[in-house]
């Protein structure tokens, strides 16, 4: 233990890759800060030292030497990639720390290995925060979105600190106690399960406005530029205009078309649909994103499948004009789901890990700093200060009256999809869910029958309480029954 | 130890609800069984003895005297909840066992927990079995369909007692050593994933028909009836038709009318698709149909959405007929790509856990006694027959005329849905992920592309070799780089 240390660093960086290198330095350049850096190969801490003269990094060989170079309470943040890594590094700092120190784990953990490592951490004293922080080794070093979890006394002083560096939007840094223990890490998640939702969407309406109008990579990339101007404006809009815009030196060719069309991912997106499940949430969009890119990584099916037919008839677009419009508004609805139903997993996952947390607060830190930021997300914000109780953001009216305008569009993108032979998952999906949501009846009840029928899975009725089973295989007559659902 | 036990019965099963129940009559119904019971309070064993005397039952009231009731290798299979109670039997019985005894789980374990059990028993020399056993109370008492996992040895035992009591299709029973350790319950699973699209399909075909056409659900039973005179034919199908010609004796309405339209899950359907997600396998029809039963099961979403707008057109159909057979190539094309996908993910599951799972022998033992038990599942065995190699189901000859023939009708169907405002989550996602297998360049490319942008995450080319980063906030030129996929 590094008893009665006075260190003069006022927050300490563990691991010094690129993102823990450009957040230190992100620190060490904000004012009051000084910033101990330690990582586990010194040659790494010696390269940062060299580079960055300016930040005036208090460096150590040792966790010990580390720990005492820390003003208390002491607060670290790890940046080591996420796994038995994180596990390391917090049974180091815990030997060296005293109860009252903050370790923050800024990775990308999984929040139920979160909820695990509070646990057990809060129980030698110290505060255990995971945070979320998005925005990339750019965001990392001008200023990320961050969302921290862990206990409010360590917010208190964590929070100055993070606020120092994270992004600003209109005025606010983008940081907010999302809640206790595993809360930041799982607001991350679904972060990045909406951004995976995003990128499909745009990915299927350049698809469909290229093979519909025949336009070119740089043309459509004036539509994008055209849309970040409306209420699509998006950092993800913005990007796409710079993508279809770029010419490959080698070939002359635009480069998304010297790309290979596999797309890949690092988990996030399937953690956040896998948590759905167990919370039973529908959040089909980001499924579909998901598995739109675990498709496009399948190369030997695809090549397989290059002589299944298309549709019969052959696809033109009349008035390319409209149907860009048809598409950048069947994409604004479908965006509204795709959110709609984030925050739908977002206020499951506070009821059943009791995190309280704050959704209009969530909605404005991701203004800034991380890949989604968006004026839009101003109106999610604005939809749960007016009806905290919100159950679904699409029936804001802000959102009700965007989908009712968007709609007739939406349908005409989604029909000449399926008659175009043009697969777009994510738009078909986000109608499917939005008109299953607002359908008086359901042929779930269809469903319940055939369960009834096949395992006695008994059903409620529509005219009284309790829970029932027909005798299929007796006389037909219904008896009341055991709930077994 | 119950050593140098000599028992009379050569069969054992702990556990006696109802599904325990119908296994051991059937069991005992089959020459050459002697069947041993046992359960943890003998009130129900004594129950089952007195209604059931022509079962020869040979009752034990410790676990003990149930180990020496049994012949050498004994051989029990274990009909308790899934969960603790599964590790507590499989405890007590490791206590009164030998090496070379068999233990078999036939409950709805996870497959990941029946991996885990069979690695801590094979320790002891008995062998453990994991052994999937579909179709309910009815099929535990006439004839499941049976799927075992554990050692190929100790299916030299447990093959010939599973197929006495395994229904049967086409003069074979339905059973076959599925693979190892937890294969029989992985390939269970995927049945179930399977059984939950099937059922929603058939749901969507329904809600179509009734709300395009007006029939009534009596007349809408005709329709099922029918088609399962035709390549549909398959017990959900026929189930179906039941259901919807039921009238409720209470009110005179359609008993589909009077159960209310939110759906149940027990939890497979979601395993299915949270294992898709980690074996990088896309199963979008089997996720959308989790996540209708998820939607439906939210009332107060629902009842906020209900003054959500629809189609500002109203919806005709010009030809009832025709939109019937539309319906139904739909139906049968959709089924077609959710068998497709759970058969990939079998493919995907047999090469993580090194398990030799004969494909075909799968559809074979689908074909009675299971909940998807269906003439087509032939189809599906002489594909496999076919080409062992195959790489997804719907790219074999029979299925791809089959999808050619029917996409037309798929097409016009989905997008009639789209214009009419009426949620067919499956039929879209299906058509989607058909246009997306099959299309020569997907957007995938311009998702890379963004990746790239914002993380550095690195893309492959089309045109060579490597792994490159464009310099995107630099002079944008084009770099060899490491691969971060």
């Amino acid at each position: 233990m590094a008893e009665n240390a006075h260190g003069t660093a006022n927050i300490g960086v563990v691991g010094l890759a690129v993102m823990g290198s450009n957040l230190a330095r992100n620190l060490a350049s904000r004012e009051g800060n000084t910033v101990a850096v330690f990582n586990r190969s010194y040659e790494k801490t010696e390269t940062l030292l060299s580079e960055h003269p300016e930040a005036g990094f208090v460096a150590s060989k040792t966790i010990e030497e580390f720990a005492a170079s820390l003003s208390t309470p002491r607060t670290a943040i790890i940046m080591v990639k996420a796994g038995a890594g994180t596990d390391a590094v917090i049974d180091q700092l815990t030997q060296v720390f005293e109860p009252g120190d903050i370790i923050v784990d800024g990775g990308n953990a999984l929040f139920t290995d979160t909820i695990r490592r509070e646990k057990a951490v809060r129980e030698t004293g110290i505060h255990f925060v995971g945070a979320g922080i998005s925005g990339g080794e750019e965001g990392a070093l001008n200023g990320p979105s961050i969302m921290p979890g862990g206990s409010a006394e360590s917010y208190e002083t964590l929070g100055p600190i993070l606020s120092s560096i994270a992004a600003v939007a209109e005025g606010e840094p983008c940081v907010t106690h999302v809640g206790t223990d595993g809360a930041g890490h799982f607001v991350k998640m679904i972060h990045n399960g909406i951004e995976y939702a995003d990128m499909q969407l745009i990915a299927e309406a350049y698809d469909l406005i290229r093979r519909g109008t025949g336009k070119s990579p740089a043309e459509i990339a004036d539509v994008f530029a055209e849309w970040n101007t409306g209420e699509l404006e998006s950092y993800l809009i913005e990007i796409t205009a710079e993508v279809l815009r770029q010419v490959d030196a080698e070939t002359g060719q635009p480069l998304v078309d010297v790309i290979l069309d596999q797309a890949g991912a690092k988990g996030t997106g399937a953690w956040t649909v896998q948590t759905a499940l167990d919370l039973g949430i529908p959040v089909s969009g980001i499924a579909e994103a998901v598995f739109a890119r675990s498709l496009s990584s399948k190369p030997a099916q695809r090549a397989a499948a290059t002589d299944l037919p298309g549709p019969s008839d052959a696809w033109t677009v009349d008035d390319p004009e409209t149907f860009i419009e048809d598409v950048r508004r069947a994409l604004y609805a479908s965006k509204i789901i795709a959110y709609s139903q984030g925050f739908d997993e977002i206020v499951a996952g506070a009821e059943q890990y009791g995190w309280n947390i704050r959704k209009g607060e969530i909605a404005k830190i991701w203004r800034g700093g991380c890949i989604i930021r968006a004026q839009f997300l101003n109106r999610i914000t604005e939809a749960y200060v007016d009806d905290a109780g919100l159950v679904a953001l699409v029936t804001a009216p802000y959102f009700r009256d965007a989908v009712a305008g968007a709609q007739d569009s939406w349908r005409r993108v989604v029909a000449t999809a399926a008659h175009a032979g043009i697969p777009a998952p994510a738009f078909s999906s986000s109608l499917s869910y939005y008109d299953g949501l607002r359908a008086d009846r359901l042929p779930a009840a269809l469903v319940q029958g055939q369960r009834d029928f096949f395992g006695a899975h008994t059903y409620k009725r529509v005219d009284k309480e309790g829970t029932f089973h027909t005798l299929w295989s007796g006389d037909r007559s219904e008896i009341s029954a055991v709930d077994t659902h």
